[in-house]
């Protein structure tokens, strides 16, 4: 029998809600979303950030220590482990009752711890660019990098963030695994938060102060899967040049060649359409027969089917 | 090819550390453990309990809920959930690298966030028994019950603690998802802290205030995996009848019948070797060729070839 074709939804942390409840609620409308491409055929596997949620549970770990000198401050590699199941555990229900609720009666979605090879070396680690955290003030801040050695950043006039490494992506560690599971049909979430960024010394991984950018991580999963389709999801409906002006022109198509002329322009925010655009290019360009989708949570049925969203080519 | 013999390995959650540093020593011991039964050839599933470490992470995020009033106080299930991928990611780690110390050079390990359904009529939701986290002194406990409608107990004269129901796993909920890896020949970390405690209302599966008893869990786990032996982990070489007494009498075998005898004469302690014995019986009674073995880490391989442990058969 021939393999289902295969889809890797990346899904933005903002996206998953700040707290618990809110996560819940936002759980349940992007299980709708992912169920529509099930109930299309498609073999889904899907990945997600965390910058909200990792931001939260190191909050949490970081304020245990001041209660209880006992406890030493918990690695960022750690509360992005935690993070991974925090987010899975209720993504996997949402999914598996709405997919009940179609009469799918026995849904199979499952959450991998996922870790991340990067390259001790990635240039990324001399500077900390990706903000993660709550908000502080520069008092709060400058607090932060005396008690903890945090590296802090003013974050668009909102107030001072951690900031923390982005090396890219080298290896899925676990891929054997995820490759496993995906055979035998089931649905993985998997490479929580652009997974748990590791160095390898020796025979040994060490977790990396670093947080890996969601939508390359999940271009090297796709690729690794040889899946159709990589669908990058954000808060519009299609990719545009001229964003923001009065000739903004929204895209439909695009070639990986004019996708990077366009980045070369410089029509893609840094650390928001940018990293979606060139994740997207560079799964397309990987092999033939692969496209990447860039649209909004609700649209990516519309999507898939060509109704909507910008199609990134080879 | 004939698979390979299976052992599911049931890990104490005391024996992993209370703190990640200690984690990180016991993870290393554990592993050498591990990979000596890896070596003699057996497809190895792992679980483990989660006592300290689930309390740790409860009190972190209660910590932040203080601080920030923002962020509601988070459910144990989910405590639970992060607490497999913070045991699971190191303890992954540890055997990975043990592994390749050993010239296994492309070790497959890999940790599952794992439900287990219990019955929401469970008779152990009315009288919780299972103490978790820090001990606090009798205010404490006062303030916990007032503040968060925890339910207090006084634990061996050691102090306070929360305490909750242990209800009886009835079905792993991602048991395909385990089943797909191990006969992809990975070792698989799952069932971790006895596994998420989730009660299904119609299609929706809700996280239980509860934690499952991981002897309990790892016999469900291998019997489903139709494994050929379940080794329990303990801090003494061998069960023993008369514990503590002149007496005492240190047992290499035993039938279920005669495990049974011993149980309703009151030889073994309730939370302590009760639950172990018990697990036992009912993993080797379910099947013929099943051997349960209780022993202590050090002494695993030792057990598997006859040497040490007490073993439980039909």
């Amino acid at each position: 029998m021939a393999r289902k074709p295969r889809i890797v939804i990346a899904l933005g942390g903002n996206a998953l809600g700040k707290t618990l409840p809110e996560q819940m609620i936002a759980a349940k409308t992007t299980s709708k979303a992912i169920a529509d491409l099930v109930e299309e055929g498609y073999q889904v596997v899907i990945s997600h950030g965390n910058g909200p949620q990792v931001g939260m549970i190191n909050n949490a770990m970081a304020a245990l220590s001041r209660e209880n000198p006992n406890q030493p401050n918990t690695p960022l590699s750690v509360c992005v482990a935690m993070s991974q199941a925090y987010i899975g555990y209720d993504l996997q229900n949402a999914l598996r009752e709405e997919l009940r609720n179609r009469k799918i009666m026995d849904p199979k979605v499952v959450t991998m711890v996922t870790q991340i090879e990067v390259d001790a070396d990635d240039p990324a680690f001399d500077h900390p660019t990706k903000p993660i955290g709550h908000f502080m003030t520069e008092e709060q801040a400058r607090h932060a990098e005396q008690a903890y050695g945090y590296v802090m950043m003013e974050d668009a006039g909102r107030g001072w963030r951690r900031a923390v490494a982005s090396p890219m992506p080298k290896r899925i560690v676990e891929m054997n695994a995820i490759r496993a599971l995906v055979e035998a049909e089931q649905i993985v979430i998997a490479c929580g938060g652009g997974g748990i960024p590791v160095t390898m010394k020796g025979n040994h991984l060490t977790g990396a102060s670093a947080v890996i950018d969601k939508d390359h991580c999940s271009a090297l999963l796709a690729k690794e899967l040889e899946a159709e389709f990589l669908i990058i999801l954000t808060a519009v409906d299609q990719v545009a040049i001229n964003y923001g002006r009065p000739d903004v022109r929204w895209l439909s198509r695009l070639t990986c060649q004019q996708a990077r002329e366009y980045i070369a322009q410089g029509h893609f925010a840094p650390g928001s359409m940018l990293p979606k655009v060139e994740a997207a290019v560079s799964f397309a360009e990987s092999g033939s027969g692969r496209t990447a989708l860039i649209t909004r949570l609700e649209r990516a049925r519309e999507g898939i089917l060509g109704l909507t969203g910008t199609r990134i080519c080879r």
